[in-house]
């Protein structure tokens, strides 16, 4: 998603040209190329798929969206099943219009996991609930931080459901790195993903997360709590960013190649 | 600040007429009408001021800087002793330019509250920490949550320092209750504030604070929060938003006072 003006072979073959090795896809670019032939160009190319983004959007109470959900939710982890990842990231949906209950809506999670963790277990796939930032609690995501998405996660089997740990999100939280441990030592880190958080933020605040450097977070220190928590796996860059999908994708793919190496390396 | 677009006569006056019998005032309006002439202008209304707004900013790092906001802090305590109010209202200030570290901001709060409780206390003035919302964490406030307001709040007597319940940044919060609750028992509610939580947020996040009732906020679940934590004090709508300051100030006025009405009493 941070260089989604380049096309997936494009993505690939700059991916190859910068040594990078993995690469977490979202699902619209994906079924655009096509499942079947992402999973043989990635493949082909030698390169990991870290996760796909996303499934999840879980909370509608109208039992035909509810259905719907659940479907594209199964949908989803065979795509992740196809594409040779083992981790399907879950933004977990916000509010239905006119409600005021963030606690019920919590639970309706809770209940479509029941449902989709034993799918995905059977298709080597796990889940991984990220919590967004609280400003995306009405709109986009009921689960606003790492205690939540653990405590979420928890009622199911690690190996089904965890968390995606983003420090765009849990930054300003002073309760995440203690998270972060109780995440580890369950096994419950399933994807850490890296965006700096810059001002002023845009209307609508979605687009507006910062290159790796240009803001307030401490990457070294956030990397520093998920591997002092055990975490070995891939560190993915997630930057939904209107300035940076204007340019050159190749030049914002470098660029955050050698921004990762300068801050979080 | 809900109807800046009215001066301080023409807001005494819309408070009279309908029957709203106090009024939080923000330091700059004070300071251009003077603050002498309002409080003899409130006081002979018979309005009460339920809080000055606002004092804080105290996370530079500068020595000069941290000198002039301490010395700012001392003026907004003489202000509210002036107007008749108990309470000042506290922003506690951003990250320093080029600064990523939240924690030792939030240090340096205590340490200006150590110096700014005891002057409070002399002019009969209570500090109310303002959590603000974890999106103004870098650029406003480093105090994200209620929690973190009452860790630093506990390291003073609660006459000197307490907290601000405003339903807009800690909506989302799974823990506020429990840390409302716990506010109450320490004795440290200094004011309880409503905003409504609609989206989409507007460029900058500052002006998009929602007239009650129009969003996702259930008003009188918070109200009940705070009551039960036996507090029994004004009940502030402070809303930031460019839409009703370009109208009627009055009509702004009326429709708040209906809406608090229909949402909140």
């Amino acid at each position: 998603m941070t260089v989604k003006q380049l096309s997936i072979p494009e993505l690939a073959d700059a991916c190859l040209e910068l040594g990078v090795p993995g690469v977490g896809l979202w699902r619209e670019p994906v079924r655009s190329h096509g499942v079947e032939a992402t999973a043989k160009l990635v493949r082909e190319a030698g390169l990991t798929v870290t996760t796909l983004c996303r499934g999840g959007f879980l909370t509608a109470t109208d039992p035909a969206e509810r259905v719907a959900a659940l479907a594209d939710n199964r949908r989803a982890v065979e795509e992740a099943a196809a594409l040779g990842t083992e981790v399907l990231v879950l933004v977990s949906g916000g509010l239905p219009a006119g409600s005021r209950d963030l606690g019920a809506a919590r639970e309706r999670i809770a209940d479509a996991l029941a449902e989709l963790g034993p799918y995905a277990e059977q298709h080597g796939v796990r889940l991984a609930i990220e919590p967004l930032h609280p400003m995306f609690a009405a709109d986009r995501c009921v689960v606003s931080t790492l205690t939540q998405a653990l405590d979420l996660a928890e009622r199911f089997p690690a190996h089904q459901v965890g968390v995606t740990v983003d420090t765009y999100h849990i930054w300003w939280d002073d309760q995440a790195p203690a998270q972060i441990a109780r995440a580890g030592a369950g096994g419950r880190i399933h994807t850490f993903q890296l965006a700096d958080w810059t001002t002023p933020l845009p209307a609508g605040v979605l687009n507006g997360r910062g290159q790796i450097g240009d803001g307030a977070i401490d990457m070294r220190e956030w990397r520093g709590y998920v591997e002092a928590a055990g975490y070995t796996g891939p560190i993915e860059v997630e930057l939904f960013n209107d300035a940076l999908w204007a340019r050159n994708g190749r030049e914002v793919l470098a660029e955050t190649a050698e921004r990762f190496l300068t801050h979080a390396a």
